[in-house]
C-alpha cells in the first residue's frame, strides 16, 4: 500500500530557481529544456548552421543523405577529471577522441552526435566553456554535430558532466587497414612524442605543481592519417591512436591479432624531457601512458622514408619517427630494447590504473 | 614543485582484485579490459555474430556498407533509477528508447552503438543481467550493435551505470513526416494507454508498494510505426514517442513548430485505472508522465479509421485510439476538455521534475 511519507519529491523548481546553473527541470523535456537547447547548446555547437540547430532543438532523429559506399562508426564516452587541463578540456577531447578513432580506421569524419549528462547545479559558466570548446573543435575538423541528447541527474549522482560522442565517417579504401595487414619487417612509427596527455591530466588532477605544467597532446589526427594513407596507399598497413594503455596497449593488440612480435627500441621513442621526468617521479613507464593526439602506424619497410616525410610536413605530426618493427613471433608479444641495451618483454597493461584520463 | 604526499594513487589492482565485480583496471585498455569485452560484453550483445563480436573487442571503428539514400541518426543517454523496474530495465530501455526515436522519424533501425560508463565495484551479476537485456532487446528489433566503448570510473563518481546508445536507420520517405506536415483537422492518436513508464519507475524507486506494481510500457515501436507509415503513406503527418514530459511535451512541440493549437479530450485519453489512481495520489497529471512504448501520431482525418485498424492489429498498439485534433491557432498552444466538460489550457511541462525516469 501507499506509504506517502517515504516519497521524496524533488525540490520545487520554482523555489530553487537559479539563473546561473543547471537545474533538474532542464532535463525534463519541457520549456526549460528547450530554452537550454535553444539558447546555450545549439548556438555553441551548430556554428551557425540553422539545419543542425533545428535538428538538435527538435530532438528528433537527424537525417542525412549518403552515397553508395562504406561508412565507419565509433562511439566513446568521456569522463575525464579535471574537466579542464593544460592543452585541452573534456569538450575538445570528446570531439578529437572520436574523430581520431575514425581517422585511424581510414575514414574521413563527417558527423558527430553529442550526448550530455549533466549534474544538477553545474554552473552555466562551466557548461558554456565546454560547449564552446566542442563547437570550436568540431568546426576545426569540418564535422557537423547532427543529433544530441541532454540528461540532468540529481546532485551527487555523477561528478559534474560526462559526454558521449558517436562519430560517422566515410571509409576511403575498405579493408586496406588493420592488424590483419601487419607483415614481418613492417616499420612501426609514432606520429609524435608520447605520454603528454596522461601526465598532463594526472598533474592537473593531483596538483603536482610541475613547472612548466605538462600539456596534453589532445589534437585531431584526421588530416595526418589521411595524408599518410593517400601517400602510402596499401603500403600503410595499420594505424591506431595510442589512448588508454598507451603505445603498449596498441602493440599488444596488434601482436595478438597478427601473431607477430612487436619490437621496440626505447632510445628511438620520442619522449619530452619533462614527461620523462614526471614519469620517473611517478613510477610510470611512458609506453603505458595515454595519448590523445598521437598514433602508431605500421608501414612497409620500403615506404618508411616517404611516411616520415609526409607526417613531418604536418604540424600535428612534425616529430613523427620510427620506433621499432614487426618481427616473426618470439617468446613475448612485445619486446623492447631498454636504454642500457637489454632486451625485455614489455608486459601488457593491466594494473596501475589511471582512471578518468579520458 | 612536486608534492608527492598529495598524490592519491588508486588502489593496487592486485591486492584489490575481486572476481565478482567491475574494477578500475577493467577500463584501462589492457588485458582486463579485453577480458571484460571478450567474456562478458561481446557474447551478450553480439548474439553470436562473430564480425560484430570482433568489432567490439578490437575497439576500432566499425565499418558498414550503405546504399544511396537517406539515413537517420539519433543519440540518447540512459540514467534511469532503479536499474530494474517492472516491465523493463536500463538495458532494454537503452535499446528500445533509441529504436523508437528512429521509428517515429520514419526510419527502419539498422545499427546501434553502445557506450557503457560503469562505477567501480558494480557487481558482474548486475552487469551481466543488463548486457543480456541489451542483447535480447537488440535481437528482438533486428538491429546489430556495431561499436562500443566501456569506461570505468572510481566508486562514487557515478551511481552504478549509465548507458548511451546511438542509432542509425534508413529513412523510408524523406520529408514525409514532421511537425511541418501538421494540418488543421488532423486527428491526433495515441498508440496505447499513457503514463505507465513514469509511474512504474517512480513506484519502484520510491517503493510505493502499489499492488499490483505498475508496469512500464517499455517496448519497441518500429514495427507499428512502419506499418502505420506504409498503410497511410502521406496521410501520416507526424509521429513522436511521448517520453520525457509525456503527451503534453509532444503536443507543445508540435504546436510551437506548426503554429496550430492541439485540442484534446481527456475522456478519450486511455489511462489504466491503476495509473490514474497512482497519479491522483501523487498529484501528477498523466498527460505529463513519461512513456517508453507509446507514441502520438497526427493523421489526415480521412485516414483515421485505417490508422486505428492498422495499429490495433499489432500487439504493442492494440489500444490505439483518437484523443484529439489539430485546430487553427487559438489563445493556448494546447487545450484540453477535462472530464467535467470544461476546456482548459494545458501548460507546457516545466516544473515538477521526475529525474532519472529514463
Amino acid at each position: 500500500m501507499m506509504t506517502p511519507d517515504r516519497i521524496e519529491f524533488p525540490t520545487c523548481p520554482v523555489t530553487s530557481f537559479q539563473h546561473d546553473r543547471v537545474m533538474l527541470a532542464h532535463g525534463e523535456g519541457g520549456r526549460l529544456m528547450r530554452k537550454l537547447l535553444r539558447e546555450r547548446i545549439a548556438p555553441a555547437i551548430s556554428c551557425g548552421n540553422a539545419a543542425i540547430s533545428t535538428g538538435i532543438i527538435e530532438n528528433d532523429a537527424a537525417t542525412f543523405t549518403v552515397n553508395d559506399g562504406d561508412m565507419a562508426i565509433t562511439t566513446d564516452s568521456y569522463v575525464v577529471s579535471p574537466l579542464f587541463f593544460p592543452g585541452g578540456d573534456i569538450g575538445s577531447l570528446a570531439v578529437f577522441g572520436t574523430i581520431n578513432d575514425l581517422a585511424v580506421s581510414g575514414a574521413d569524419p563527417l558527423w558527430l552526435t553529442l550526448g550530455l549528462i549533466l549534474e544538477e547545479g553545474l554552473p552555466f559558466e562551466l557548461l558554456d566553456r565546454i560547449l564552446l570548446s566542442i563547437g570550436t573543435a568540431a568546426k576545426r575538423c569540418g564535422v557537423s554535430i547532427v543529433s544530441g541528447d541532454t540528461k540532468v541527474v540529481p546532485k551527487g549522482v555523477l561528478d559534474k558532466i560526462f559526454i558521449n560522442t558517436t562519430g560517422i565517417g566515410r571509409v576511403r579504401d575498405i579493408g586496406s587497414l588493420g592488424s590483419h595487414r601487419l607483415h614481418e619487417g613492417d616499420a612501426i612509427l609514432v606520429s609524435g612524442p608520447i605520454g603528454h596527455h596522461g601526465i598532463a591530466v594526472l598533474a592537473a588532477r593531483e596538483q603536482l605543481g610541475l613547472n612548466p605544467a605538462p600539456r596534453s597532446d589532445c589534437a585531431p589526427l584526421h588530416e595526418s592519417c589521411r595524408c599518410l594513407h593517400n601517400a602510402l596507399g596499401r603500403d600503410l598497413h595499420a594505424m591506431r591512436d595510442a589512448t588508454r594503455g598507451g603505445v603498449s596497449a596498441v602493440l599488444h593488440e596488434w601482436s595478438e591479432a597478427s601473431s607477430h612480435t612487436m619490437k621496440l627500441r626505447e632510445s628511438l621513442v620520442p619522449i619530452a624531457p619533462n614527461i620523462r621526468g614526471a614519469c620517473e617521479l611517478l613510477g610510470l613507464d611512458p609506453l603505458y601512458v595515454a595519448n590523445e593526439g598521437t598514433f602508431v602506424a605500421a608501414v612497409s619497410r620500403s615506404a618508411v622514408t616517404r611516411a616520415i616525410e609526409v607526417l613531418q610536413n604536418l604540424d600535428v605530426s612534425r616529430h613523427a619517427t620510427i620506433i621499432g618493427e614487426v618481427t616473426k613471433k618470439q617468446s613475448a608479444p612485445v619486446i623492447v630494447e631498454r636504454l642500457l641495451g637489454i632486451w625485455q618483454p614489455l608486459d601488457e597493461p593491466s594494473g596501475a590504473p589511471l582512471p578518468r584520463i579520458c
